[in-house]
């Protein structure tokens, strides 16, 4: 098989550089092309030294490059950039993998709404697949285009897939998703907030009133449900770690739900998933046992009154991010579902 | 007035050192003595270089020391030392302020249950006053033995105590409280578990399914709202962080809490308690803000659905341990609230 | 007496909250005025929430503030600020304590060159004193403008001062510096090399080609030893922590220096000096025994081939910089020297 | 060919589940047993939660283990344990590889001066491989038994390999090599001193009046450059990140040195090494950088005075140590040189 050509668009972030490290050594990739407005001219490998001698890449000027060459292309940009590319990407054929926002809500007038932005490809959104292969497996090989999911959501969804698709959830309390993330979920952008020395031996929320995530998760939790009654309480906090993130769910069961063995339904529902780690009874998982890797780990705890709580964590650049494209990437073409992301977590 | 004499049981730990930072300072005290069983003999400013120059004490044998010459001791040792000494010093007339929890828990069965001791003076626990001293101040002043409370306890009940003295929580629904804390709340033990390679860059809950915790808060929150219908989903997670502590507070209004200001109710309540903060409406702590002082900050958000979001921050080492217990000392020896507490937030 | 009229230009960063925190506490200031051309308007406490409820001040455009009201006026400011607005306030009797580089190299070539500014009051600066109270007490006590010593300088001066001024160095061999700085030194600057991202859990050298604090060491050591012979080789490092600098010297001695007792010499050059603290023999100091205090510790260890290692560790930003500024200030005001600096190191 | 069948004495520190984290993707490699005193009978996964559904090994008993059976056998266990097993090891015909120290000393009583341990097996000893593979590749792929090179040495020696081996420095002044290293090096052992309460947000030195890796530093400079008149003074730090070190090598070229291009000179040096990345000039390389991987990397800075500045880095445990085990075991069965260490670094 020819490998696949790949497009990087914006590959000076976190999630850009973390996917060079991850299609570098994917067997079926050929890295093609990579773009970047402010550093055209620069080789990949000045700005990240881990790279040196294995992404002999330059960053291109998107003015003067062409990508309908490539089979695939992601897109490591901020919100917007995607949508306004994706069209002329589509008509030639190319695939598309969002790792921004633009194709993550199917309601065009709440995405307008969170990002400040009109949509401006609103017929390719509507075909747009949200890239969560747990749960839409065969949407995604089929898709055009990918709308990859935010990290926070990667948590709480597959955290809950298995009792929202059951009907098991009691929705007179709202789901409670008290998440927790490393420092680089905000980007390698300069910003006074989030300097070493403020985020270090430091602990905040963030986001209370009102964060993008809220609408991305909800949309999801009702469509996993078929429920229009899910009602979510969302809080973020910012961790002073680099990568990880670990969120905790509050939530109760209904008649039904409060008789089953949930270790076991978890168990069966992703045994077939590479990527979902249920976890032994009684142990909870750590962000660091998944540092690096595209794996999410998840426990299950029943408290008392019915309510349970579940902890989920990973890498919220690589299963909530970076990996989780590579992933959708080796669905859309027909490839192992591990191909290329066997990498293992680095403990300690 | 005479300096009053302090002595300190157990001064190798963190609750330790934090006490003798606070004393070594306090313009009415004179360190006594301090004991260790381990560390006999050896100058406190040899284990604890910061007081070089400042701290002259050398740790004391605990079996060869009279602290009835005291006229306060407090006890920075594991659970189950206060109770085996504290009777003698009671009956030389000496004050008592335990920073573990022999004295925490009225229920002595219930202290058994959580610490696999035998209460040993369950006649004195019944007089020990919970230090806590924004609810309970007129007891801590005449107190004779002081339980000082837990460091996680701390920021539930002061985060909720506006709510519960009013009676405006709907206990239909679990309080949930979703804590986090820096490592030093391990104390200085050699564990594996936190060490830095295992504690850094990482994050984890603990404790999900019991935590000595749990008893303590829910039998203040029963206290505090005269209900005993009161329920708690309490899971801590330990965040690579030396010190600091933050707890999510997720609570829902009752038909008369929701008609409430709550950003004055918190305003007024606290409005003569000098270590309580809060946060201007729409402004969140963080835990920095409070690093190295006795204060608590704490922010009011509210939900959908009578949901209410409060944010919690403290020093686990200050307000939540070692500050308190200084702060309760104050009031039992009639000094103003702040002496010796002035120290300022160190940021960043 | 009256309090001191305290003003401060520029301080919305890490210095300025520095020198706020400790001057909030001192009992002969009076905090009157802070200036921030992005800020004003601004309460400090809604930009340091460690100063809610301490320090009322609001952040006022330095274009309408009369500066000349104060008796003495900080500059927490970038390069070339301080020196502009320097002769008015002399000229009006206003002592001025610059904590940036304008008034710390006598050669105002030497300077330029450095720092890319023509020197606009060469007049003032040559009247300037070098900072360093451990070595200029008398002149800075008749000083009206003072240079406060860069962070680094302060550690090799401190460190080598003892062996200068006697002439125990061989100087056929540069005197090496090899130094570490926490990130906080780096400043409150939006830049992508200090995020936490970035700059946590990694390690790296810089400015081995030329740093701007080589010239000034330089100079320095020029002057403490009468000797232009000296050489220096300086590399600075950057510490994945907040606060801290450790500076590791390496020297030889001269046939003079080798027969010499140094630890009784340090211990007896700085035995008046309350913040020099020279650690017994055989004991190593670490930047956490000195965090939040103006204390410098040193240690001294002979090597083979009459080679000495010293280690030598400020808080950067207290006796590296703030602490310093106020030390200063209090020489200048004839007020004890730990006037406002007692405040004890925060360990851990 | 088949697999190689690998055995892990010890594998419960940090270097075991580095091997392990390593050799589990190896494509020659099949894990055969891994033992344990402490752990015999539980998972590794159960200790390692990174290894989940990789590493199905369960630590085995090591009396009741036979390691005969395997191809080689890697030793990561405290001093002293390789060279109790050795013999019957060598007997059989196994490969050993040991990560401690016990074959690294060839002067018997250098290592029983320092280990406070007799060598027990001195014959074994002297026909042992210093496994430094950029130095000595040849006599690695014949030998039976490796002493893996310490942290430290590694980035000494590879630092200055070029220089040592054509006679280039001046040794009539010591070489300088102010170390750094990450807490993990000091391995996962429960001791105060490295719990994250007291390495974090802090930097000391250690090991100033002696450190182990001095002798083995020093023995190996004196071979590299067969002179027995080099000196070196060694100062390791404790820097606040779990992996990575940096070493600062302060060093005087004599007349021949000075004449060269160092730049071309290590670029030619380290042409054919895979794992050695030397630096452009004026470019610093950061720990980060390698952060996971099998490299190292270093930059050379020309001094004033025939001085010169080399900047090397590397991850501790990687190339520091098991990395560099695995390369030893790559050329002792004749593999290409990379194989199973293409995992590139984690950044950020």
């Amino acid at each position: 098989m020819n490998k696949i050509k790949v497009g990087i668009v914006g590959g000076t972030g976190y999630t850009g550089v973390e996917l060079l490290r991850l299609l570098a050594r994917h067997p079926q990739v050929q890295l093609q092309v990579i773009t970047s407005r402010g550093e055209a001219g620069l080789p990949v490998a000045d700005l990240f030294p881990s790279l040196r001698g294995v992404v002999p890449l330059i960053f291109s000027d998107p003015a003067k490059v062409d990508l309908t060459q490539c089979d695939v292309v992601f897109f490591a940009t901020p919100h917007g950039v995607a949508m306004a590319q994706t069209p002329a990407l589509v008509t030639a054929g190319v695939k598309v993998i969002d790792l921004a926002a633009d194709f993550r809500l199917q309601d065009a007038a709440e995405f307008e709404h969170w990002y400040k932005l009109p949509h401006s490809c609103t017929d390719i959104l509507s075909q747009a697949v949200y890239g969560l292969p747990e749960v839409y497996a065969d949407a995604v090989k089929q898709a055009q285009v990918i709308g990859n999911p935010g990290c926070y959501p990667t948590t709480v969804l597959l955290g809950l897939a298995p009792l929202l698709e059951q009907g098991w959830l009691d929705f007179s309390v709202p789901i409670i998703a008290d998440a927790k993330s490393g420092v680089s979920g905000a980007g390698r952008k300069a910003e006074v907030a989030t300097l070493f020395a403020e985020a270090s031996d430091n602990l905040r929320a963030y986001g209370v009133a009102g964060h993008r995530h809220h609408p991305e998760i909800l949309a999801q939790l009702k469509k996993l449900s078929g429920n229009d009654d899910v009602r979510l309480i969302f809080v973020p906090h910012l961790i002073p770690m680099i990568r990880g993130m670990l969120t905790t769910l509050h939530v109760k069961l209904n008649a039904q739900g409060r008789s089953q063995d949930l270790q076991a339904v978890y168990a069966q529902r992703y045994a077939d998933a590479p990527f979902v780690d249920v976890m032994p009874a009684g142990v909870l998982p750590d962000t660091r046992s998944v540092r690096g890797a595209n794996v999410l780990r998840l426990s299950i705890t029943r408290q008392p009154d019915d309510y349970v709580t579940l902890v989920v964590v990973q890498d919220n650049l690589v299963k909530g991010a970076s990996g989780q494209a590579v992933q959708n990437m080796n669905l859309m073409f027909d490839l192992p579902a591990d191909t290329g992301l066997q990498v293992l977590p680095l403990l300690p």
